[in-house]
């Protein structure tokens, strides 16, 4: 999977160069490619903001910069251009699966200041999306948060041992607690169930607790 | 406020450096210290996680160097200790400002791998925090969406004649369109109504827009 990653704050996205999605990076199992909105600017002092029309706090991203750093990366619209914003559909694990399986190009804009403007969205835009129901500073931290989730999904990103099968959401329900070593720790020991290596108590209990969890933190998930 | 960061990729945060954030912190207004979980770790190898009890794909981290990590912070309990969890309480802007005007020091503890041994989470955290229902491969990335949703409440964080009153969800709605210079862009003009300067011609199309989009976009926010 190719993204374009498109721009004011392209520093910002070192922080994918961490951990997994760096690994996957670096083996070319995933592209993540970030430009600078800015360098597509015509104006002689790369302006790429202005006073929004009719009044309101904030500045307003300029349609030109944004129109043509899109059309230089992705000028065939062989990409799903998606606009990282809070009035877009909510970001959901359905809809992550969904695009990393019928997508191998995006292109994610990111939005700062009080947004774009509009024209330039209508001209380019496939999807507007929203990873909930808050406001950023910009769309960088958002554009991250879909590149990590969506990442998770490319063939060979997670270790073969893992999976996105068997984890909270993709069965209906919050995980279950886990422990690890010591046995005990601060006077707490590991639930019995799990030392004893009985498989199918193993699964009944987790299951219990993933309910119970899901119970209390997210009656919501139940009512569907 | 203040707003320790514990995480075993603390290089990942540079992306806290940039725009509204960064300039928050430089000024003192924000105090943002990210701290190296693995440096607490009396493993010999500075190790951190080991496999899960009962089974399963994946590392848990250990309790012992997130519990003395968590203590070396915030020996006294002073702070509000959250933990970013696909399995916390939805992240929502009622949730935010309320966190914002009620706390003035927050522990936020990042797990990574399959998560953080139960037994430090029941000992250490107040309130698990979910930013939505994905799963990412680390809680970095929830953290830093976390700490710039709760900037922007507080003072003198974001410039003066910004707000957050007027903006998506804060009225129960998503926000209208924007547009700024030049006045037509590819053939498409700026809507006539913005730039006649009726003011209050401007509030009801603006008004208008943000039903039609909340309704187009999230009819689920009018239903409340």
């Amino acid at each position: 999977m190719r993204i374009d990653i498109l721009t004011l704050f392209p520093e910002m996205f070192s922080a994918l160069n961490s951990s997994i999605i760096g690994k996957a990076v670096e083996k070319g199992i995933l592209e993540i490619n970030v430009v600078d909105i800015r360098e597509y600017s015509t104006d002689p002092h790369k302006k790429c903001d202005d006073y929004p029309f009719g009044g309101g706090v904030g500045m307003v991203m300029t349609p030109q910069p944004v129109y043509d750093c899109i059309q230089a990366v992705d000028p065939d619209h062989k990409a799903k251009r998606i606009y990282m914003s809070p009035k877009g559909k909510i970001l959901k694990t359905a809809l992550v699966s969904e695009m990393a399986k019928n997508n191998d190009r995006l292109v994610i804009l990111c939005g700062h200041y009080e947004g774009v403007d509009q024209r330039a969205l209508d001209l380019c835009i496939d999807e507007e999306i929203s990873i909930g129901d808050y406001v950023l500073t910009g769309g960088e931290l958002a554009a991250m948060v879909l590149t990590d989730a969506l990442a998770r999904y490319v063939p060979e990103v997670l270790h073969s041992a893992e999976s996105t099968d068997e984890e909270s959401f993709s069965q209906g329900l919050l995980e279950y607690p886990q422990y690890t070593r010591p046995r005990e720790f601060k006077g707490i020991s590991v639930p019995d169930v799990l030392l004893k290596g009985n498989h199918a108590d193993i699964v009944d209990w987790r299951n219990e607790e993933a309910i119970k969890i899901t119970v209390k933190n997210r009656p919501d998930m139940l009512e569907d």
